[in-house]
């Protein structure tokens, strides 16, 4: 069965971007080493320390789909029509595709909400991971307890205010301990949830 | 110089009590394993995982003083007059001691501010370590660019609500990456904060 995790970079107080939805803070592991990982998009690539670089590696080829809210969308501009991971992007929406947007882009628009969008990108990631990445869509996922697993990229700052990846969850959700990899600058916890409490 | 550290049990979502003050949750871990470390308090003992009894001998050795809210210590009926750290405990609070503390009981009532408690309590703790282990403390420590080190006690649960550790800290506070110590139902994180940046 295909997995559904969440995974984002997120301060020790919890944030997911500070409060103008910046992310230097968060990202700055993404581009503070000499290891180059190369993505599906030709002009970004990451050069991080060595941990980091096999984590996004690994990412790179395990994750078969994306589901992302359309704030994130927009935020991002699309991230150009292509997103770095190379994967189909399922985007939650109530509104249509932007004009600009090539038709045989990879990004679909789903207008009937979090489940259907799961279960869209559950067929389009085959056997690989369908990833979550924005805070609203992983709080839907919790609330329908579509999520197996919580990818916690920790950065070690406290942001002090922003946007929260957690908030409206209905608790307790009990996860087990997690695997550990530790990074420059961040520290990945990925902690499987635990549906039998 | 003595260390100020502030050291509390956060769920994954950040809150260091669910809704209605509780622990359970966070505190499982004081009491999930059957290695005995014995306390102050000659009725309390915690029966915990090998790793964590590492830890907690090694904070009951290393704290030579504590500072607390006022409401922690109402919350907890002044841990019964006798703090099982077995250390001088200062209570910030504009209120005097309750009346059914005993003259002698090692609680020190401070009157004048979050600052005045750490300055007695680093008096106190000689070379030993300064604990904090009540969020509001925590924040107004973060404010007053009193705090050395967080240690955070990262327990596998999302509580959903509840009483957040970090609240209206001015961000960013930066810190180094971890230590980090892997127990049974939670990760202990210690990060120094970086005052550099």
């Amino acid at each position: 069965m295909t997995k559904v995790i969440a995974d984002m970079s997120m301060s020790i107080d919890g944030f997911i971007a500070d409060a103008a939805d910046g992310v230097d803070e968060l990202f700055e592991w993404y581009g503070n080493g000499d290891v180059e990982t190369a993505t599906a998009h030709p002009n970004i690539t990451f050069p991080t320390s060595v941990p980091s670089a096999d984590r996004l590696r690994q990412a790179l080829n395990d994750v078969g789909a994306l589901v992302v809210g359309r704030r994130l969308f927009d935020l991002t501009n699309g991230w150009g029509g292509r997103h770095p991971m190379g994967v189909p992007v399922f985007v939650v929406t109530h509104r249509a595709a932007p004009d600009w947007l090539a038709p045989d882009a990879p990004f679909v628009f789903v207008h009937d909400g979090v489940e259907a969008a799961v279960a869209a990108a559950r067929q389009a990631a085959g056997d690989r991971l369908v990833g979550v990445a924005s805070a609203s869509i992983t709080q839907q996922c919790l609330r329908l307890g579509l999520l197996d697993e919580l990818h916690v990229n920790l950065v070690p700052v406290l942001l002090g205010t922003g946007v929260r990846w957690f908030e409206k969850v209905p608790g307790p959700v009990w996860a087990h301990d997690p695997q550990i990899l530790e990074g420059t600058r961040v520290t990945r916890l990925v902690f499987p949830l635990d549906r039998s409490r």
